[in-house]
């Protein structure tokens, strides 16, 4: 699943970089994009290791993470920056819950391609600068942030039924239905705080 | 001129993954087009060592190697490699011969963001492959490429009539109009070589 949606956070990137403003900012985000091309890389080089046909292995999340990306197409330089903050901001801290449910060494190579912290700060001063200097855009951006968190948890929730692999992982690693709701608790707390940390309205 | 087709090629690059069969060719093409963003950060940095700015730099280059882009579109895999192999292996050439002419430094960072031959190989056994099984691809793909040298050359015309110091360098450094006859005979043989090579009709 990360494997895949590193393959498709480039590409999207990729694309939205043709947003930017300028050809400083489109380099960033084309940049941003090539981390995540490095991270696949990686992710499959394991995949392979495992002794899993990577290819076969990312299938099953092809549906969900495309029809993710299809429903939230950007439509300006913020949107996109938004997406990448928010979007990213949330996948990362489940993939980061998950990792601890792995062994050692999937655990750090998981958090080792989790994006660079770097490229959350630039993202995060360009939304943060834009509202400031234009106070009405809090709203827009923040029902666009909505859009993205309600759109994700719709396709986490099938994949979450079409993987019960998965889902047993975290159900396992979290001990019982409450560590799984403590889980979910603290995803949407970290959200909340990145959403305050811009100017976004939770 | 060079940081700034990095940067178009980047997205190029990154766009044309889309249309590979399978999710392993479009990571393929999806690495080449990150390869080219972190040579554009190498070039980016030492434009700033030199005392210019970036952008300003290449702003004078967007117009014609947009206009390539936009005039070359493939429409399909075969197209996206074609032009990956020919139009970067032209370009790449074409950069070499220039960086003879510049100081030891420079002439070194240009060499090393020429393209990797591992995928220059990709692309020239991908095409050859899909011959060999297809033959009658060759005729449509040798149109495609002579298109790809057509505008190639258009808008290399362009760039030489609105930027004479690039064309001095050439001139100075072949030493005379002959030695630039000479450099232009050099890159149409490499050209016609690479063609060959997978199958292409010159």
């Amino acid at each position: 699943m990360l494997a895949y949606g590193e393959l498709l956070a480039f590409d999207r990137m990729a694309n939205d970089a043709r947003l930017a403003p300028d050809l400083r900012r489109r380099a960033v985000l084309s940049e941003m994009a090539a981390v995540e091309i490095t991270n696949y890389r990686r992710l499959v080089e394991r995949l392979g290791e495992l002794g899993a046909d990577p290819q076969a292995a990312m299938v099953p999340y092809v549906a969900s993470l495309q029809a993710y990306h299809d429903q939230t197409e950007p439509r300006d330089w913020l949107e996109a920056l938004t997406k990448a903050y928010v979007g990213d901001g949330i996948a990362d801290d489940f993939s980061r819950e998950v990792a601890a449910f792995l062994d050692h060494r999937d655990r750090e190579l998981v958090l080792q391609v989790l994006h660079d912290s770097h490229y959350n700060q630039f993202a995060a001063a360009e939304i943060r600068t834009a509202i400031e200097s234009d106070p009405k855009l809090a709203n827009r951006l923040s029902m666009w942030a909505r859009r993205l968190v309600g759109e994700g948890l719709s396709q986490a929730q099938r994949v979450a039924g079409e993987r019960p692999a998965l889902t047993a992982l975290i159900v396992a690693g979290s001990g019982d239905q409450a560590g799984v709701q403590a889980l979910f608790k603290r995803l949407t707390q970290s959200h909340g705080a990145r959403m305050t940390a811009v100017g976004l309205n939770n």
